[in-house]
């Protein structure tokens, strides 16, 4: 079986699309960028990161490459392939970094052109800080890197877009469905950036910031948030995310209820399930 | 004004009660022990915590006392003074430990002989382990320390109060009331705790171990709990605590309402008050 060319353009040059153009190009891939800013192409091009780059998508730039990563927001990855699928060259492999999964692998897969194949990828990795200047490869070094493949996928497909996860140097290459992906991160991302936000905003605490201990600040880190990205990631992921919710306030309830009857035994069989599940938690 | 002598009798001698024997004791204290455990005992004497100690509480030994601290649960430490308050020496100063304090400060000032003085005090600190074995001053430092007087204490306790906090290393004495003590507590550390246990115990979580990123394990690092101190202290601040709960269940329904009615800007507001407000806890 032949080996794909080792070209790479990356759809969005911020942090992971960065980080991706930075592992792949030391990997040997020529790396080729198109972004919004000018002055993005210009500092990843003096620092190395890319070989070459542009602001605008044309045909004769975007046909070189056999593999595409999009690094965009969901509703923008969706307008791009629509306006410029055409340009992509036959065969070429194309795959994303995007959060959630099943309101962009169908509809992707869907709209594609039939010699064309996208299979989706999650690199769940991140910083607090933004933009290609930041972007670092480090950052994948021990962290998950979820494919999800669907049943318009090519096993080759998925060799290929497991191996840039290994390239990348991700600690653990995992395969889901598009639905179980979104399941998961629903519950252990969304959730608990739902759970952190709430808490924040529930009531003026700056007179409280003197007493903070770790609990609350443990609690809140990631209340620092990019909004508009994540209400994004949100509004894609809405019925899965909601069931989610639904499901901690039902439990909350549950040990408010028990409070409020001043029933210590449901309080403490809660807090015993919880030390017993924690565990597994456990680095 | 003349100096409260230096002994103090600890009652209760687990890992707050034990760090409190060693630093004190390394600042001249003549620190004695009243525990349930003779192994406690025992091992506190071996290990140079105290100079003395006992599993009885007998008159001969309780009266030899200027300073009383109580490290015990709230309903233990009630019972212990409507017992054995008749063996405490006249003026003998009383402060105790206890992460409430309405519940306990009030019944006991009420309870007690007049010419006794209790104070109420709380060290911010403590560890995921128990016991006397793992006591050590080093986890007050840096911590905050807050002494909760009422109308029915003097300056002289308030300063002894205070003196014994400085002398154990925290980092930071304030003063309260207790009723803006408790209010501080449900929401900092109680809340916060009834968080972990909840999004711990929603769902059956084991198969999702191993994607979890660092926003799971920081919300639910609290979630091993001990159920029986913990059940306690949330009934002794039920009403408080109910009203901190009903705050941040309101919250957090605005925001799944929000994603229910797909309303971004609402999301966006919440998360961009969220990254203020965030900001002014950041170490």
């Amino acid at each position: 079986m032949q080996e794909r060319p080792k070209n790479a353009l990356i759809v969005g040059l911020g942090l992971i699309g960065g980080s991706y153009a930075k592992g792949l190009r030391l990997a040997g891939y020529e790396i080729g960028a198109i972004t919004r800013s000018r002055s993005t192409i210009d500092y990843a091009l003096e620092h190395g990161i890319i070989d070459s780059g542009t602001t605008e998508v044309r045909r004769d730039y975007v046909s070189r490459f056999d593999t595409i990563i999009f690094c965009l927001y969901p509703h923008v990855l969706l307008e791009w392939l629509e306006q410029y699928q055409d340009f992509i060259k036959p065969g070429a492999l194309l795959t994303d970094v995007t959060g959630v999964k099943v309101s962009v692998v169908y509809p992707v897969q869907k709209m594609l052109r039939p010699d064309l194949e996208f299979i989706g990828a999650h690199p769940m990795a991140g910083r607090e800080v933004y933009g290609v200047e930041n972007s670092d490869p480090a950052i994948f070094k021990g962290a998950n890197y979820i494919v999800t493949p669907t049943g318009a996928n090519t096993p080759e497909a998925v060799r290929e877009c497991r191996r840039i996860g290994e390239i990348l140097g991700f600690g653990r290459i995992a395969e889901l469905t598009p639905e179980r992906h979104d399941e998961m991160i629903g519950f252990l991302s969304q959730l608990t950036h739902c759970i952190a936000v709430s808490l924040m905003t529930c009531k003026d605490s700056a007179h409280l910031a003197e007493y903070t201990g770790d609990s609350f600040r443990d609690l809140t880190r990631i209340a620092r948030i990019n909004e508009t990205m994540w209400s994004e990631l949100f509004l894609c992921n809405r019925e899965e995310l909601l069931s989610q919710m639904d499901l901690f306030m039902q439990q909350f309830g549950r040990l408010r209820d028990a409070l409020a009857g001043s029933d210590r035994k449901t309080m403490e069989d809660i807090m015993r399930l919880s030390t017993d599940r924690r565990k597994l938690f456990d680095k």
